[in-house]
């Protein structure tokens, strides 16, 4: 059990599971983190997947540089003067102070940009559907470990098209199949996903989509962005393409991105009082094996039961340490959110009995040693099922529906609200500062995501936002 | 065929080789590329391979920060002596200036070495085995796609152990085992591997091993190197540890690295008159199939060729762009270096014998449709051996054996010199450095690595360089 509560005081709750789980540790420069093996390798299991779906959806990785020059950025007006407070500029290198002001990346749009006005010359060349995986920097006011860090790990995907439909397109199926999908099914995370207003689009976009997750606390994050970027780079930058009469056009682009931001989701969606609860898709160890005794034959029986999962595709973790006192094993690996954990002591190698633990009910079970393995997948895969049938639970359970913005600021203190949008749109926004509330995203009716320019009757999904 | 040779003008035959593969364009900032699609492809295959062995050794990878505070690097004295003058330095972040400039991180022992002497208290904390995959920066006054840029990409790694013992058993085991043998296994590279004189250690290091190919112009490449890096880190940030009786000791570090210049490395050893030429083990396509005419039958049969070399777990691109001229789609999968390429035209298609293309010898032969598939696996195994085999033997042809630094300046010119260190020790060194040639490397009498105090009557690789 960890000291704090996430019912009751969810920040120092975070702020423990982030040092006790061993995932984050503060770096030296302020608002930077050291991501922990434990958290790196949830982080390399979630990038793999999201790979393959963004080379599903037909894009190519590549690498773009980190210095952009200070002049790119002003050559798309609005762009600038969303980035502008929060770059990180470099004036000396190799032992002198530089020409020109170098900015280190907070995004790639402006040198990608620049790249793709050389590579397209023909609607043969498009779609042009490029990603790439990257760190970039953006300087912040109030850092919190893995949801806004002046340093961040991510992917950004750049595409350009030769007509505003396939660009429109383009950028909802990458919500829809990459993002929204992936949280989903593999963190166990229902987004909603919808349209931000205008107040909230990224710098330079004509429409952002989002997946906006509720956390423990009730709070809104944000967690992927799709937009659609009209001409507005393309003029910038001169990507233009003949057409196939020969005359010249000027590109339709997108970009959509996902950082390491989604593990502060998965650590603040399903953890509890005991610690984290991953759901065995992302999980480092789908199943712990805690061998009690210093014994050899214990340790023969854990080795084989390892063997038989790992032979299986689980991803299985011996813990033999048996110089520390089991209840500290034991409490390490609730609070490391590892979905099965079995004890194997003396009695369990005895009578052939194991005890199982699930971590996401916390309910024990025996199991007979020869029934269990066989068992693991179905196991695992129903864990990551009620995971996110739970979640779905939490989540509807506290979403209101409000008329006003009085009631809004009432109901958002517990959760999400639902609201009309036609209620904000002209000045209610502004009235929803105060409370430090915002409007997360338009949806229709039906709660799907509008049309960019088909937003009159939307539900407004209001809330407080990490 | 290329409009240079690689024969007669190396550095011209490079650039058209990046260019027409589509490998790296230069970026706006001077020293930094962009590495393209096809590049990127075959940095993944690398990539994958190698994070496999570096998890076999042990080690977890991890995210240290990008920004390094300067002071950190005045900690260690040859450190930052070593490092200053390649430094890319932050002043102004958020709008402000920063109380203390950052240092874009040109490698990360000092940063780790900080979080290492959080981390580790007990013996039992140790060994500690940290690999991170980044960028890092060095300013280069003489920039060249791949092999020496301001940006690159990288994997560091980073232990602690008990003793020197440990620690240098396991600098050694990170060579042989995750350098060398995937360079010689996987690129078809047979570096020459050794210890470096101490005029090129690392800055820090007390002993420096290396891995050291020969290009295709006869220069070396530096593709790897592992470091024993004494107590000197340990001491300056700190690293100490409780023994088994409970007395402080400080520990012994050491660090590794390789990065995108092994690119540059494949490129250089293999490459042709042709263009690339890429072992089939880290060739994005495996096997090209070139449709030549629009025609269904053709479509249907290139498709069932994909499908069932898909199922065999072979990487396979069918190009059925016939608005380009064959010729032009040939050359372009020659330059790209694919392994085996596949002609299926009308004649191929009603015969059902296909014309098979070997990238690495260019030559041609024939074979029964339903043969081929079948004979796929072998036949890139082959192309992998042979490829190994000819880099062999070019290597070998071209080390000759100096006595004296005359001798070695005249055999120098077209490959590598063997030469005792004895002849060079004492001011030696400094005679090489008019003909641009210097000690890549030291080995035994017997071709090993020497173990670092043990040099007295080792032999001396002498090359050009870059």
């Amino acid at each position: 059990m960890l000291k704090h509560s996430p019912d009751i005081d969810f920040p120092e709750w975070y702020q423990e599971v982030l040092k006790k789980a061993e995932l984050a540790d503060n770096a030296p420069v302020k608002g930077a983190i050291f991501i922990r093996p434990y958290a790196y390798a949830i982080w390399e299991l979630m990038q793999a997947e999201m790979d393959r779906r963004i080379k599903a959806a037909g894009a190519e990785n590549a690498y773009f540089p980190l210095f952009i020059p200070l002049s790119y950025f002003e050559k798309e007006k609005e762009h600038v003067e969303g980035f502008s407070p929060e770059l990180a500029i470099v004036t000396h290198a190799g032992g002198s102070e530089l020409p020109e002001p170098l900015a280190v990346r907070p995004t790639s749009e402006t040198v990608i940009g620049a790249f793709m006005s050389k590579w397209i010359s023909s609607h043969r060349d498009l779609p042009l559907l490029l990603n790439q995986w990257a760190n970039v920097v953006r300087w912040e006011k109030r850092p919190r470990a893995f949801l806004r860090t002046t340093e961040f790990l991510w992917q950004e995907g750049h595409t350009a098209h030769v007509s505003e439909g396939d660009a429109a397109q383009y950028a909802r199926m990458i919500l829809d199949d990459v993002y929204s999908d992936f949280m989903y099914r593999v963190l166990a995370i229902p987004t909603i996903k919808g349209q931000k207003p205008p107040s909230e689009r990224f710098a330079g976009a004509t429409n952002t989509m989002t997946c906006e997750g509720m956390m423990g606390d009730g709070k809104a994050l944000q967690l992927a962005t799709s937009h659609e970027l009209g001409q507005n780079f393309a003029r910038s930058f001169d990507i233009q393409f003949a057409n196939a009469a020969g005359a010249r056009e000027i590109a339709w682009t997108t970009s959509w991105g996902s950082s390491t931001r989604m593990m502060g989701g998965l650590f603040m969606t399903h953890g509890d009082e005991h610690g984290l609860r991953l759901p065995p898709s992302v999980a480092p160890y789908q199943v712990v094996i805690v061998q009690i005794n210093d014994d050899p034959e214990q340790e023969r029986l854990a080795n084989q039961l390892r063997g038989s999962l790992v032979e299986l595709g689980i991803r299985v973790r011996v813990d033999r340490d048996t110089s520390r006192g089991l209840g500290a094993r034991v409490t390490d690996w609730e609070i490391k959110g590892v979905p099965l954990r079995v004890d194997l002591g003396a009695r369990e190698a005895s009578e052939g009995v194991l005890t199982v633990l699930r971590r996401d009910t916390m309910q024990k079970s025996k199991v007979r040693l020869d029934e269990f393995v066989p068992a693991v997948p179905a196991l695992l895969a129903r864990i990551q099922e009620d995971m996110l049938a739970s979640a779905i639970t939490r989540r509807d359970q506290r979403i209101g529906e409000a008329s006003s913005v009085a009631d809004a600021v009432e109901l958002a203190q517990t959760g999400f609200v639902r609201m009309p949008w036609a209620i904000l749109r002209d000045g209610g926004e502004e009235q929803l500062k105060p409370a430090a509330l915002s409007v997360r995203c338009l949806v229709t009716q039906n709660g799907e995501v509008p049309l960019r320019d088909d937003v009159d009757d939307a539900i407004a999904i209001v809330a407080r936002a990490y």
